[in-house]
């Protein structure tokens, strides 16, 4: 059996990470500064504040071949430019070393697309440029060289997992599906941009299986995250209308597009099909459908 | 009185940014890991282990305006690989934060020419692209690419002088320079490579010098710290030779060049000589002699 640690596991994106190496008969060691959360899965919980807290007498106890780095601070809006990011550096890397003097062999970090130069709006691992515009970014980006090297240095096997436009349940709900969904189901109107931008959705139920498919792999280096299909933001935001039965709720151009938000962002997938044989079981529809019913019950219990 | 921290204070190059910033009159902070060493200059001096302590309450004791981060592990052979690298990338983040939190208003660190992708031999801040061949190289260029953006966005004036071939005094014995001045003097042959490198030495009092003006000064970004003479190898050792009247002794081509060392590697300085209107006070002759001075008394000491 292969014993894995996932840090940030009661994440927006940890959580289906933990859940789809538990599918794949993992022995999950999940990792959060919060409570355990055993809804998400049979894994076994460890309560830890990696930027305050040394990590590693608990990682020689649990003594795991392989590590999804997951962890890090995204408060919606703040993230792009809040000074934690720095933290994150020290703390992953040092993360990085414990696992790997606690006899580690396999490391995945999530990064993103953050790093790279947004102005070549298609990314290509082994092209374009990463030249991050943010903090964010320029941190993901630090963390992916130096972990990297690392890992050679030490003989780990090493990969990269970039992740793009993530959605489904336990999103922060102010990002742009969940306010969507939550405007239209609660009645009201929902301003957004114009919704011209070229972008790849992925429902994060895909995205922890890619991960998990990642890490079970030999695969190395940076992996593009992401469903391969280039959508207008409008469409989607057309289509939470349509399966809500509220299109009439739907704002469209009411709101800019912000000035840094570029036209075209959008993950080449290949080595993500071809190299690591990934497709997501969800479409876009069945997607936001799975998304759409999660914030409909979780609207009922808050109630 | 400008009030400034020095990291790394005892070292090498350190020392010499002590008594540079001292004969400027500023107020210096020495901190060092080891001992306080009285004889530099009238530093007042801290000892701390910035590897292992927090520093916060001892910055926001001394609440200085500027800081020179000088400090880094630098063992002979060992650094360019050493595990420590890491260490020292989130602990220059840790210490420029809690300068800025104290009140600090300009950060100068010191990086280093293996920031720079060697194949282009000529390196130019503006124009050659940063792509370390080493881990020590990738964490200088990581603190670099870090720093700047957090001073950027906490408005701290920021500056990183880029060190290329300094020697002098309190040198390692193990590099070029004290290896051939201490055969000599001693009577025996110094191996060396044929020297056909192409390099630009600069003495270390000179270097501390350039870092105390750059200090000074209000200049931004990344600056090469150079004499701006590019000598062969071979004339250096010659020079060395011809200065102990040993040159007998010198048994060029004895040994091969590592084929990871480059044939040019030398530093456009016009930021430093143009922008920062620095000049070096020693000509390769006086500061090679110097440093023969320095280390014949070093000998005498020690019998």
């Amino acid at each position: 059996v292969t014993r894995v640690i996932v840090t940030g596991a009661r994440g927006f994106l940890g959580r289906q990470i933990v859940a789809a190496l538990d599918r794949r008969g993992m022995e999950v060691h999940a990792l959060t500064s919060s409570r355990p959360d055993p809804t998400i899965a049979a894994a076994q919980w460890h309560t830890v504040d990696l930027l305050a807290e040394p990590v590693r007498a608990l990682f020689e106890r649990i003594a795991a071949s392989h590590l999804v780095h997951c962890a890090w601070d995204t408060t919606h809006g703040a993230f792009w430019s809040a000074e934690v990011n720095f933290s994150w550096v020290g703390a992953s890397l040092s993360l990085l070393r414990a696992f790997a003097d606690a006899g580690g062999t396999r490391f995945v970090g999530v990064g993103s697309c953050a790093e790279y130069d947004w102005r070549h709006g298609f990314c290509c691992e082994t092209v374009t440029p990463l030249q991050p515009a943010t903090t964010y970014g320029a941190c993901k980006r630090a963390v992916y060289d130096l972990a990297q090297r690392y890992c050679a240095a030490r003989s780990l096997s090493f990969a990269w997992a970039r992740i793009f436009l993530v959605y489904g349940p336990h999103e922060r709900p102010e990002r742009l599906v969940p306010s969507v969904v939550r405007s239209l189901l609660a009645g009201d109107v929902a301003r957004v941009t114009s919704g011209t931008q070229l972008r790849d959705l992925l429902h994060a139920a895909d995205a922890g299986e890619a991960i998990a498919a990642l890490l079970a792999s030999g695969l190395e280096g940076p992996v593009n995250i992401g469903s391969g299909e280039a959508v207008p933001l409008r469409r989607v935001v057309e289509m939470i209308g349509a399966l809500i039965g509220r299109p009439d709720l739907l704002a469209l151009g009411a709101i800019a597009a912000r000035p840094e938000d570029p036209p075209v962002l959008l993950p080449d997938i290949r080595r993500l099909r071809e190299e690591l044989g990934f497709t997501p079981s969800h479409t876009l529809a069945s997607g936001l459908s799975d998304a759409i019913e999660w914030w409909r019950q979780s609207a009922a219990t808050a109630r």
